[in-house]
């Protein structure tokens, strides 16, 4: 185990009609906030209309700012950050999924910086104050309602890029499942690959004794395992939806790393994807990480094995380890499938040809991973591998 | 699945060498400090000095104050308040196991309060302040490094009672699994005990659809088990000492009562023995938690058949529910005897005769428990059960 720094102070607040109690959640930040999400959905729902009563009811002024698009864009970050500075706004409440929540870090990020927001993501820049956020979860996904980061869309170089800093994460997150239940299903699908994403992000390490969180780290894939079809056939399951919630905010709240290199390449190696081709990440992670697996998982066979046995419950006494490791991988893509997800680049329309642009995109930083360390022929045999 | 709320911002600061940053770590939030400890043991290896050293180079005042005992008591907490008061102190650095950080914490509660210090514990009035507290910890058993309880024994009512609040979570806590290298065997095993018992009070519930909570409880106390001998056997195995903190520590900070109802009914008979015979919390938890399960399993035969089968591998499908169930519940009493604890009252001298005194001391609030509400007919049959 690594020596490691843990901590994460965001609030949580889970359960049936927490949302109402919005006002007075609020209040104890500010008066004057910015009421940030995506489009019509909360709208179409009697979320808005609930949130928006419980905000009057305690006399906070909010000034309404909508827009945000999967994958979020950096156009509209600068916008929200000049309207925060208008309105002299100082606290950001954020409704919707982890690209309304990203969209609200990055605005939160910039109000107080005299530069482009932009220059935190390239790394010119490190993070000295941001505008507190909190948010309301509609979709379990990205796990942003309690982690560090932002992921945000530059749409004139096509790059999209994360920052992270202990500032960025939301000072509380309400979890109410009931909000979970007018998605659609490939939304849910999507949302469940992210989550399963960030588990194996920090799983998938060559990091040694880490039993506690290796056994950590299977228990929330199998509960994620367990539930995914079950909101998929039945979208008003409050039981599994809070199963699933619950899991998505411990997958990435920080905790499963503890005391683990985590890898993070795939993470790049689909964000290349996105940039460019505008697909929903989670889809994007679908096709990356099984090509992934494939490609690194005879730099630690043993822990693919176990990932086989413990989470797919493959019976490793009638084969070989690698046999066993293969099937943890093949059982992990028709998983995939079976949520109605891609698991090939061509399901999605990428073109071969784009194979050379996406591999330098994703590098721009450097080499990818850490299970294997990735460089651009790493890279483009795994994009090989994903179609 | 309840409804919860779920906030610890303690910082947790993991792994080799960490406390030689103890000065850096506390000039953050003060330059006079109170450093409360224990004896001896601190002296004798070289984390005393090492601490000092490190407080000095940062420029950091320190009152000394020591002579916390386990089962600390009420006197001590009351004259560190009034040596907190004297000195103009603002902050409490607590080197030790969870005996000396409830002291901290006592004591941190009573400074800025007019009354009597144990009017919190006694339920008259509810903390509105208290000094930060940050931690060394050298004994992992109480979790008291990130819960926000504090549990202390009134040595003139024979009282041992625990007070719970926010402001008592410590800012951080430094856990280096080598500071425990120098422990007696039968304080780690009491450590073992009192974690295993952490998780216990709120894996036994009645709440349903708790699949996420009760599988993480389960991978916490399977990396106990595990690990728990290895320590005894080799104190100075870093690697099942860093399981063994770690597991610790998630056992009470709180995440693992995230939506279920705690039942915490064995705590408080514990507490009633040891305010009276001053024995230790852990040994007293191996005498009552197996005489409290045997007591009342059969009002949730599935949930501690499943225990059995999750966490001591009996394997069910040779037997009937019950059976396997009290397979489970002897597989827990013989583990605690191979860690060398006490599982029978008699064993540690206690007289028949004290059972009613006990009982009621143990109900003053009222009836305990939740998987089974026990009154003092309940808690005379427990007792009986644990000679």
């Amino acid at each position: 185990m690594n020596n490691f720094v843990f901590c994460n102070p965001t609030r949580i607040i889970f359960g049936k009609n927490t949302h109402h109690e919005i006002g007075k959640e609020v209040e104890k930040y500010s008066k004057n906030i910015l009421l940030h999400y995506g489009g019509n959905r909360i709208k179409k729902s009697k979320l808005y209309d609930e949130v928006v009563l419980s905000l009057k009811k305690s006399g906070i002024a909010y000034t309404e700012f909508s827009g945000v698009k999967p994958n979020p864009k950096l156009s509209l970050v600068r916008e929200g950050i000049k309207l925060c500075r208008k309105k002299s706004i100082d606290f950001i409440l954020a409704i919707g999924g982890g690209s309304v929540i990203d969209s609200a870090k990055a605005i939160s990020m910039g109000v107080n910086y005299d530069g482009d927001v932009w220059d935190f993501f390239m790394g010119k820049v490190i993070l000295q104050s941001a505008l507190k956020v909190a948010t309301i979860l509609t979709l379990p996904a990205a796990g942003s309602e309690s982690s560090p980061n932002s992921v945000i869309t530059n749409e004139i170089s096509c790059m999209k890029l994360g920052y992270g800093h202990d500032l960025l994460r939301p000072v509380f997150s309400i979890l109410n499942p009931e909000l979970c239940f007018s998605l659609p299903k490939e939304q849910i699908a999507n949302g469940v690959c992210d989550m399963m994403a960030h588990i194996f992000e920090r799983y998938f390490t060559n990091t040694k004794n880490t039993e506690l969180s290796d056994k950590l780290c299977e228990s929330i894939l199998k509960t994620i395992i367990n539930n995914a079809l079950k909101v998929i056939n039945n979208c008003e399951n409050y039981n599994a939806w809070a199963e699933l919630i619950l899991a998505g905010n411990l997958a990435h709240n920080g905790f499963l790393g503890m005391g683990r290199t985590e890898d993070w390449a795939s993470h790049s190696i689909e964000h290349a994807i996105s940039a460019i081709y505008d697909i929903a990440h989670g889809a994007g992670l679908a096709i990356i990480f099984p090509a992934w697996m494939k490609y690194v998982y005879k730099h630690n066979t043993p822990l693919f094995t176990q990932f086989a046995v413990n989470v797919w419950n493959v019976n490793d006494a009638i084969r070989n380890e690698e046999d066993t490791a293969r099937i943890g991988i093949e059982k992990t893509e028709i998983f995939f499938k079976n949520l109605g997800l891609p698991t090939r680049l061509s399901e999605i329309n990428v073109n071969k040809s784009s194979i050379d642009t996406m591999a330098k995109k994703s590098i721009i930083f450097g080499e990818l991973g850490n299970l294997k360390k990735l460089c651009y022929t790493d890279i483009v045999e795994i994009y090989k591998l994903a179609f």
